[in-house]
């Protein structure tokens, strides 16, 4: 075989070291959700693009293991002649293995790009596991994109709400509590807590990719490309040990010898772990103790929040009295408003924002049946119109200077079917019976989650995604640990987490449905937590059918618009004021009008 | 030291034995909920008479380990000055022997009596865990009661709903595709099931204390005593191997050369494991295969739960009218009737009903601030007058020949407070959110767990026990593995499943509130399941606060009152039919009669 392609190419290198199997994993060293180019070694090798999978190279075949989000999409981007489509969980690739290869099979993967779960996994099945101790693909993908280079910069003290020295010597205590002489960080987001830094390697994720070690003394070493730093000022790295970050392992192994280095149970790679076995240390399997101080928030920077969503509100104010005005005309004239361009108009509406930085994620901005699909963005091949007949969802967010914003507002421009009215309706209940529950102390996502999906479990309907998740603060838009979904998360929800709520409902080839709200946890009655909302944006009333709205309902409504009301009536622009006025009258006022 | 209390007998026999401590857990070989008094050796030692607690004798000291819902009962039950009084969970006894012991101390224990995760948790402690293959206690307890010897009888199969043969055969193909050789059952109502026998080892445990091995190809061998065999049909043991007790552990050895066994992960004593181990077999942890086929009730089960719910709520009405009209006028008289004599009268109800053979739990019949105790039980001693200002709480059920009945009523004679309308109020609202909740398939009882608190969590409160439990077929009260609760369980609630749904309150030493109905799984919308109700007793509305009902629950009280209604007036005695139409005429006739 001529190595012409890439798989042709990873058989030739199998072939040379002798190896049965490699496996292709999508993912970095840090485990990140979103991929750099340099790191997506699936796509190259399969053209899938999904944000979880896994390549098995063999000789005679090749097999790509996606989860149910994306059977469709793998159909569309890869070659399914060159690569046998498999079920991520269904049948994991250790059990495919066992059912279908002869024992003993040399199986080739790079530890730092597996979690040791995943290496245990492989290493009970029946094949022979062959740890990788370099990159292969450098020698093999000829146009691979440089490693992400991004700047880092400060996140300074008064906006993070606590140093870097008092954030470590936390950390220090944690670890002389716990027994442990050194913590191995390769998370991104907990770097960047931990030295109250952001990074620029992947868009929209404002985490640098480095490692760190850090001792029962507080002292660090940042394993981190020394171009990275070129726009820091040198206090920032004043009392760090400063490293390349070739040289995290090595470091590691000489650290490890007759100490316990802990290790994130979920997230480090296995490299580690077999660094510090080989050096006579042992490992220490629990969370990083980063993220759960970086989970609960300090005031400075919950007030950071608060001041992001006033200038989001005002910029989604602005941009849906625009579009509430805009769309039914243009529809109307033939010229409808499309996904594109009312993405485009709504960046420009935050752009107008003093705080703003850059989009929190890839905007969610999905006309009709496009919605259906959750995780749909917009292109100029699926860009649709914005018509009256249809839902237009909208699920995006801002990146500000003291804050991180997500909020979903499901629209609509003139009547609806009474199947779209009656499940917006449920969505939006299941949206009240959630932010308006008061929780034990203690309490995790997972016993929550029902209370958001009984409305549409009642019409026998349900949807495929959780409830809710944390978001950094102007961090990651998905951040760790605490989830609120059906599966068990074992992190309670306590004051200080900032969390979305965001029930929906999916109609394939038809419409979709979301409203979410960012909401921070607070004390409640005396042992009990309630739900606070950050999120400033009026909720579209013209689709819900009232009568099903009870009287409790209607007032937290009420209250919540006249909230967005009296905050945001300052904020926007003058041609938007009277819109706001009229979207968050009160329901009674509304209904009148519409009857 | 003169061995006269059993204390000091402990000590001698650890001394002749090289002991430096020994191990007493309120344990038997099946992890019994219920102990015989043979088993009770923690009361025998201590006096304490909990169902779940732990001793550990020193040479200078003991410890008594009881969990949070014991700490006063312990108080007055166990002498403090000869033991310590600890928290089973917040200082484990593994934790304190670390904490407060110097490394390498001999701790004698039972390896019967231990499950292999308390044994885990010992073998990590700095202790020397030393397993003893005797009972001990043979020696020192004089006065022990004799081993259990309750007569074993069948379980027609009509009644059953499966041939033993057949459950067997079922196992066995379970055993195949598991790749296992043997499976030992050590679990009582495991083995009743596979058998179709039930046992009477301990009062209202209607299954036998035995073990059991079954093979690949469903062949059983049967440890059990002779003597409780006495009134079983020949038939029943045709084709069972059957050993003594005592030879269990001799044949699992003999089993395990060669073979893979499974253990049951959760209550298999680590005993079996030592064996499997010496024995150089391997061991499977899993889940006895048995539990989950018994958790699914067949058709014919569940016909025998429905038909023993109507005969238990004919002789709850003739019990409520009975109450309902005398309780006020005793009362009042100055002569009223109490919690024993209520009890007292329950079972002569009940005891008129064909086909009800014992209580199916010790009843709790509570009054006032007695109630306040979840697991109350009446006693001369404490035992309360039923008065025209005060709740009453009885929680009772029946076994009946196809079927156990499982039920709380709360009660009240006359007008209570507005804090107890409140409170009562919003317990029946979060019995009412649960058992009206459809729920996707494969949804577990932590998941909904928190709908039956919602309404307290409102105002601030809570119940501190689980909302749910599984209920045996003519078998145990507390049945495995589903619970509807906080704490998370991975068994799915799916059709045939036997729930109970019991949502309380309790404010100490002043009154309890529980409503419980016992309920079955059943397909719902596509996808779907939904709790159908198998209790039919009128639920007292006279101390709810109609104006905080929904109209959606009114409706389901009033369809519910309709169906025990007509499903009981021709069933109850007439002088309480009716008492039993005014309880369940509909919401707006009850509440019309109260303005």
């Amino acid at each position: 075989m001529h190595p012409t392609t890439p798989l042709g190419a990873l058989r030739a290198l199998m072939q040379a070291r002798g190896l049965d199997g490699l496996l292709v994993p999508r993912a970095d060293a840090h485990q990140s959700e979103d991929c750099a180019p340099h790191d997506n070694k699936l796509a190259w090798l399969t053209g899938f693009t999904g944000s979880a999978g896994l390549a098995l190279v063999l000789a005679d075949r090749a097999l790509l293991f996606v989860d149910g989000r994306y059977q469709v999409q793998v159909q569309h981007q890869v070659d399914t002649t060159a690569f046998a489509v498999h079920h991520l969980h269904n049948e994991p690739v250790a059990q495919w293995i066992d059912n279908h290869l002869p024992p003993g099979q040399r199986i080739g993967f790079e530890p730092m790009l597996m979690t040791n779960s995943q290496y245990e996994a492989l290493r009970a099945s029946h094949c022979q596991p062959v740890a990788l101790d370099d990159d292969p693909f450098d020698a093999v993908w000829h146009d691979r994109p440089a490693a992400p280079c991004g700047v880092i910069t400060e996140m300074p003290d008064e906006i993070a709400g606590e140093s870097s020295a008092d954030k470590r010597q936390r950390v220090a205590a944690a670890l002389r509590e716990a027994g442990v002489d050194y913590l191995a960080v390769t998370l991104p987001d907990n770097i960047a807590w931990l030295l109250n830094v952001r990074g620029s390697d992947v868009a929209m994720n404002p985490v640098p990719h480095s490692f760190l070690l850090i001792n029962q003394q507080g002292d660090v070493e940042w394993f981190v490309a020394q171009e990275k730093l070129a726009q820091l000022a040198p206090e920032v790295t004043r009392n760090i040990t400063l490293s390349a970050p070739g040289a995290f392992l090595t470091r590691c192994r000489a650290c490890a010898a007759g100490n316990v280095i802990a290790l994130d149970a979920d997230f480090s790679p296995v490299a580690l772990r077999f660094a510090v076995e080989q050096a006579g240390g042992s490992v220490r399997w629990q969370s990083d103790p980063i993220t759960w101080m970086k989970a609960l928030k300090n005031p400075v920077e919950l007030e950071g929040y608060r001041a992001s969503h006033r200038e989001d509100g005002a910029a989604w104010v602005n941009f849906l009295a625009w579009l509430h005005h805009e769309a039914p005309l243009r529809d109307a004239a033939g010229d409808p408003i499309t996904e594109l361009e009312a993405q485009q108009k709504q960046l420009a509406f935050r752009q107008q924002r003093e705080t703003f930085i850059e989009p929190s994620f890839n905007t969610i901005s999905a006309a009709g049946s496009n919605a259906a699909m959750c995780h749909y963005h917009a292109s100029p091949e699926t860009n649709k119109p914005l018509t009256r007949s249809e839902f237009y969802l909208n699920d995006s967010g801002g990146q500000y200077v003291n804050g991180t914003t997500d909020a979903t507002r499901t629209l609509a421009f003139g009547p609806l079917t009474a199947a779209r009215r009656l499940h917006y309706t449920a969505v939006l209940k299941g949206f009240l019976a959630l932010i308006t529950l008061p929780f034990p102390n203690g309490t995790c996502g997972h016993q929550l989650d029902a209370v958001a999906r009984r409305p549409l479990w009642e019409l026998g309907l349900d949807f495929d995604h959780g409830t809710g998740h944390g978001v950094g603060h102007r961090m990651l838009i998905h951040e760790q640990p605490q989830r609120i979904a059906k599966k068990v998360n074992p992190w309670p929800l306590l004051p200080g987490s900032i969390m979305t709520i965001e029930p929906g409902y999916y109609l394939a080839d038809q419409y979709g449905i979301r409203i979410e709200n960012q909401v921070e946890v607070v004390e409640g009655a005396p042992g009990f937590c309630r739900f606070s909302t950050l999120t400033l944006i009026p909720i579209d009333l013209n689709q819900v059918e009232t009568g099903l709205l009870s009287a409790q309902e209607k007032a937290w409504i009420d209250d919540y618009h006249q909230q967005v009301r009296d905050t945001l009536a300052p904020l926007v622009n003058s041609d938007a004021r009277a819109w706001l006025f009229a979207a968050t009258a009160p329901l009674r006022v509304q209904t009148g009008a519409q009857a």
